[in-house]
């Protein structure tokens, strides 16, 4: 396993790659890794020839310098379970390469930025958009890999890569559950025994009412009072935001109906435990579709 | 010369070429090609396998619908002015592929698009910076090619392309002009007999201000006010700005002195002619620089 820092040097390995016909699989995260990055690894490793995995702590999408030092960082750890995974390129970004002194570029996208996480977190999308356009820059990769559980930044790339002609193709997984069905997610690791008992209330809420909202429910306040309602059961959960959006715009329903078209229908939860901020959703879709995921393999994942 | 509408297409040809080890030079334009733009594609010629000149006339980087459909568009003599420059492809884009319903990318500058027409013009460069993205994704070229005259617009594309890690070579090309200085524009076309006489008051108070530079005057006070005095004597003339900017990072000289660095000094103005907006500029640079153009070099080409 190669273990690179030079953007110059990646984009080297990568352009060898592609003079070979080898197919290169590309799973970019901010180090960290757990069983959702390594399930996106492993799926990069069944459909690609060639799989690189890049760590880069992106300070440009977090929304402060507090939140950015505690995520978590193990690079030992990453390094190890990238190995034991068939990674052939670990790519350990830089802050001086990435954003240097001058920098002034920016990449957003405008509407679906404007709810869910991108309503409370103004900066942190520009963010993800432009390292993943540097990322995709340098490493050119035939696929690239990124989780549902974020599944606003999901939509978000999705819609970037096909309005700018990013030359790509995307691969968007399901989430990655604990057995008590709480996402996995680094951020779990800041819990205390005590919160990581309550979070599961996150997994409980969506699923419940996914079951209202498979069983008729088409009030997106009965929905969300439902989330809602299950919450705060959980002691000391503070919800940030519980949603119910259409997929495919993720903007409200409107007169606070929902229709189930094929684009599906997205409940989504931002509640904190503690310090901890943790996300998570579901997609209800009446069609079970490629790259996406309805509840029941979601739920099972 | 093959004429193709459709991205899809565009890209396939261009990837036959990079197959075959045939290096493209790119030459982007909105259409109504002159001699500016024809000095650009000769320039390509001359470096480069394969040419290939975009002819999209983005909507949105204009700021007025009237300012959109003013813009000289003949698209047989452009054909015909490319068949004889020997352009091997013309990329005809079209706003359903480029803008279609649901667009919502964007990419942008900060800092460099802050003064001079980013200033007066908000979402230009912006829209500059995106289509530009799209066109770079489509074609990949090993190098592309833009014209001086729009200075800041080749600083921010330049900033652009290092900062987000794109893969082309910029080639930066003098400012093409009449005999009497004018620059050559595409909008010089609607200017009437008698506004085409005035309008060489821009080349001349760029000109005479360069002179006052050369001949050690460091003021930037002085400097505008000759630009002003030259371009305020030619009837009808508005200016819309005079600047005196260090050419790097396109701000203000602290202190209003200027200072002759490596990377010279930038004497920009916009001026209106009844209801036509010219732009101009020259680099006063105490060295000759690759790709860009000191005072004798520019006011001769």
């Amino acid at each position: 396993m190669k273990i690179l820092k030079h953007s110059a040097e990646v984009g080297q390995w990568c352009e060898a790659y592609r003079k070979a016909s080898l197919g290169l699989g590309f799973v970019p995260t901010l180090g960290g890794l757990h069983e959702g990055h390594l399930s996106l690894v492993r799926q990069a490793r069944l459909e690609c020839d060639r799989v690189l995995v890049s760590i880069y702590l992106n300070p440009s999408q977090f929304d402060s310098a507090a939140d950015l030092e505690e995520y978590p960082a193990d690079l030992e750890a990453d390094l190890e379970a990238c190995r034991q995974a068939g990674v052939d390129i670990v790519f350990l970004g830089e802050q001086a390469e990435f954003l240097p002194e001058g920098f002034q570029s920016r990449v957003f996208v405008e509407k679906l930025t404007e709810s869910l996480c991108g309503a409370g977190r103004p900066g942190h999308f520009r963010g993800v958009c432009t390292v993943v356009t540097q990322l995709l820059h340098v490493v050119r990769p035939l696929r690239a890999y990124f989780g549902l559980k974020d599944f606003q930044q999901a939509k978000i790339i999705s819609r970037m890569v096909a309005d700018l002609f990013f030359d790509v193709e995307l691969r968007l997984l399901p989430t990655v559950r604990s057995d008590d069905g709480l996402a996995i997610s680094s951020r779990n690791r800041r819990l205390s025994t005590a919160e990581r008992k309550e979070a599961v209330a996150i997994g409980e809420a969506l699923q419940e009412a996914g079951e209202l909202l498979a069983g008729g429910e088409t009030r997106v306040a009965a929905l969300k009072e439902q989330m809602t309602g299950v919450l705060e059961k959980a002691a000391g959960c503070r919800v940030e935001y519980v949603e119910v959006l259409a997929a495919s715009s993720l903007e409200e329903f409107p007169g606070g109906e929902v229709s189930v078209s094929a684009e599906g229908v997205l409940l989504a939860v931002a509640a904190w435990f503690g310090e901890v901020r943790l996300i998570d959703n579901i997609l209800f879709s009446p069609v079970s579709e490629v790259n996406e995921v309805n509840l029941e393999t979601q739920g099972g994942s």
